[in-house]
């Protein structure tokens, strides 16, 4: 992705394999600052996924992949490590898929992991290339969260094809939910897009059903697990915009790369939902907006049941839910 | 509403009359600390209503009824003070319908804005008694934004019904959205609730939907205008918790009395809707939270269609969006 370091222009993608360490954008950083980890064994990997440092499905299957290098490198035990990093976080099905690869794939595990980082990014462009004919010139496209780069080593899901229709010239509009708790939407899809010089406004989560009466066009969000039936989590509130995009005849859907399809699970029922702590709905950067003796609920994803989603821009093509369980049965 | 002042317990309304000035709580500073605001011009308490100092839909209408009283006592211009306080927020209906009322009673105007300050708190018991029979033992209700006593001049519209069964013994669990951008749902309602001992979680607006497919049995809401056919403007988000909740088949109910009901409009397309500056989005306390270059758009308030609305919880009864135009035909 774009991003200005130093007063230079460079192309990095969110995390990479350089002398030896894994180095990776720190996402909790931004927009105020573009930081580099350079993170030298799994255990601070673990961390950082742990923290979210780095994060976004696609993005944490890449570093767990690298982490198991990185343990190989240090001649750690890699039972243990794949232990630990299946630990970190339980809802991003990309974390499993990326270990099971490597696993199978430990003869050369360096050149694993980067080969499985590279082939996200390019299936990430070719989902772009897919999605990129669902935008009309003019349209108004709404998205949840951040599915760009970041969260996908390189142009994201859903902002792929955001990135190619405006590169092929095409006019268009994002509308950015700012994404409570953790403002991804606002931190992170804004600095992307600014960085791309891609239109865009940041609205409150609240203000997307004012917007999808009249203004939107088509939704474009990302997944973090997709069932065989279709139902698929994403970041907390995607199940609120599907509902109403829904109810509004706006065409609603989710870009994911087929490391985010799960062939285990069956449905909704069986997606685990990560709770995090309640300090972060709590507290708003050095601010405390409950009163004191308040409590808060904080599930950080949801359930968009099948029924609400027009499509999945994958790489493989544009698929309907429907079509998932014999997509997966082909992988 | 029950307050702790200087370490004692008090029972004050959110705003009100005392040796000819307009005291009011500052509601931008809640949960922080309890300020009392001393009004003594009808142009301070523009202002207050403009910043939002003071707030939510009644307690703008007693406001503003005040306001005519200190314009009288100070010798100004009632014509002019009318049409400074009618420019100050355009959604609340209640604004508008305070300031007529207060026009045909301006032989003593100071006793009439207090006959309108004390009608509203005795129509929001009135409210509360209504809707209290629709909380079964052990509910979950969710609620959304702050229509609670500071925004009623006292006991509250949606939160009436939830203190009546709490005080009547019911248990119940409130859900209470945060209510981006201005987060009155984490900073208002919760410090009501806690000051009452009231039993609930903040959760960011982006989970309500989650919660609504299983936990919530009620959602209840106040409202800043309501047209002829049942159509309501209310705070940002209302209108998405409205459609999830007509799509998991739970009760979706609207709290206001009779000064909310605008019989001049006939629906949504009537509304005025107010956008406010938007670093209400892009600043959080301190933090700056979207990149250089982004911006940011802010409607504050949303329309939702009589068709998600279960019922109206007015001080006259409960009542249909079909039953609206009659009802206010008889007013």
């Amino acid at each position: 992705m774009k991003v200005k370091m130093g007063g230079k222009s460079r192309d990095i993608p969110a995390v990479w394999w350089e002398n030896g360490k894994v180095l990776a954008i720190d996402q909790t950083r931004l927009p105020r600052s573009l930081k580099i980890l350079r993170i030298s064994d799994h255990r601070e990997a673990a961390l950082a996924i742990k923290n979210m440092a780095v994060r976004g499905a696609p993005t944490i299957g890449a570093t767990a992949a690298y982490s198991l290098a990185l343990a190989w490198k240090n001649g750690e035990s890699i039972k243990r490590a794949d232990k630990l990093l299946r630990s970190t976080r339980p809802t991003a099905y990309d974390l499993f898929f990326a270990l099971d690869w490597m696993l199978e794939r430990m003869d050369n595990p360096v050149d694993s992991a980067i080969e499985y980082a590279s082939g996200i990014a390019s299936q990430c462009r070719k989902i772009g290339e897919h999605g990129a004919k669902l935008i009309r010139d003019g349209s108004t496209v709404l998205t949840h969260c951040n599915a760009g780069a970041l969260a996908t080593v390189d142009f994201g899901t859903a902002l792929a094809p955001i990135r190619i229709a405006h590169r092929s010239g095409k006019r268009l509009t994002v509308l950015v939910d700012e994404t409570r708790p953790r403002l991804q939407g606002a931190k992170l899809t804004s600095w992307e897009l600014v960085n791309e010089g891609i239109n865009h406004a940041i609205i409150t989560d609240n203000a997307a059903g004012h917007y999808l009466k009249s203004d939107v066009d088509l939704v474009i969000v990302g997944a973090d697990r997709i069932a065989k039936n279709g139902d698929a989590a994403n970041k907390i509130g995607t199940y609120e915009k599907a509902v109403v995009a829904k109810e509004n005849g706006v065409p609603f859907y989710m870009a994911a790369p087929m490391s985010t399809f799960d062939p285990h699970i069956s449905g909704e029922g069986d997606m685990p939902i990560e709770e995090r702590d309640q300090s972060e709905v709590l507290q708003i950067g050095m601010e405390r907006i409950g009163p004191p003796g308040a409590v808060a609920r904080n599930p950080v994803f949801d359930v968009t049941p099948a029924k609400y989603i027009t499509g999945f821009i994958t790489e493989k093509g544009i698929r309907k839910p429907s079509e998932i369980a014999g997509l997966i049965g082909k992988r």
